[in-house]
């Protein structure tokens, strides 16, 4: 089963995990969940696998014209603690990425872009159990212009950081949410990093 | 509430949010539902919040003494797609989170390491409605001695990949799985990197 891959080879997607039955589950408020029962090709055997249905998310690496990053500090229900990571949320019904990106930024933040915002790629929130992908984008000379809207069940506090000394905290391991950090691994290897 | 954050300063994690009640939600098979209704300090509102309580998760950054790191490319029924990732999985009751990462090498691609793992620190898997964490390790001059030994839904093909390819790719963003992502940040930003 051992492969060397090499800068010309490409990956081999070819076997087919078939999905024999699939049934719903418990509405979990931020997802719902559902059980599929999936067909393993390689000894036939059908499993059945929990998946969490629900909306894809954003976050956004928000620059103002003197290079500082916009972040949030929040309390996260999950690890029961407060986190430093870039503005975000999730998307809403009918609503492009895109759109998301800028409301979530506003409302956050109350900066805002004048510009159209820079796709910079997505990753599954978690290809594991999850159906779903966080979109990162880059919104450049950001101004603070609006009032934070806050939901009843947020208090976020914004930070502005020098954007280096964010890159180093980064490189530090001291971004403390997975999507965070992959968001700005996207932007410091493009082309708009730097300039 | 905009603060500017310099390198001299911490940040202010005071404001506490109360668990007001907790409930039992339905067992998902790779975790358990519960509901927290928790009292936000900034309005005093109570909602009622979902997190997935279950069992921490490892990978591991495994290289060879040809500097070539073991991957594993395998269908994810989450996002349903195939992608290559740091060998890892979730530790054992009663196990301890290197050991497990000793174990998940082996039992995914039959490569071991003759001397301790090294921790390279860790991530929570979800904050926001996550209480586990994955732990991230570098097993170095690892070397194929026994076989594969896969559970009935797994299917999972090792892949070897020179060091400086990965590193490529990592760049560019090809890397699907947001705690590989964040490992291979860690490595390459540690002192063990290029040695």
């Amino acid at each position: 089963m051992k492969k060397l891959l090499t800068n010309v080879q490409t990956l081999d997607n070819s076997q087919i995990w078939f999905i024999e039955k699939s049934e719903p589950g418990p509405d979990l408020k931020l997802f719902e969940a559902r059980f599929d029962f999936i067909k393993n090709p390689r000894n036939g055997i059908t499993e059945k696998k929990v998946i969490l249905s629900g909306g894809n998310a954003v976050n956004v690496i928000a620059l103002t014209s003197d290079n500082e990053i916009v972040l949030v500090q929040q309390y996260r229900f999950g690890t029961a603690s407060y986190t430093l990571e870039l503005p975000g949320g999730l998307v809403d019904p009918d609503e492009s990425p895109i759109k998301a990106a800028e409301r979530e930024l506003e409302e956050e933040t109350g900066y805002t872009c004048g510009e159209k915002l820079i796709p910079l790629g997505k990753i599954g929130q978690n290809p594991v159990f999850m159906d779903s992908y966080v979109h990162h984008f880059l919104a450049l000379d950001v101004k603070l212009t609006k009032q934070q809207t806050l939901d009843a069940g947020e208090n976020i506090e914004v930070i502005l950081m020098p954007l280096e000394e964010l890159k180093f905290r980064w490189q530090k391991g001291e971004i403390e949410h997975p999507h965070s950090v992959n968001a700005l691994l996207r932007y410091f290897n493009s082309a708009n990093y730097g300039k």
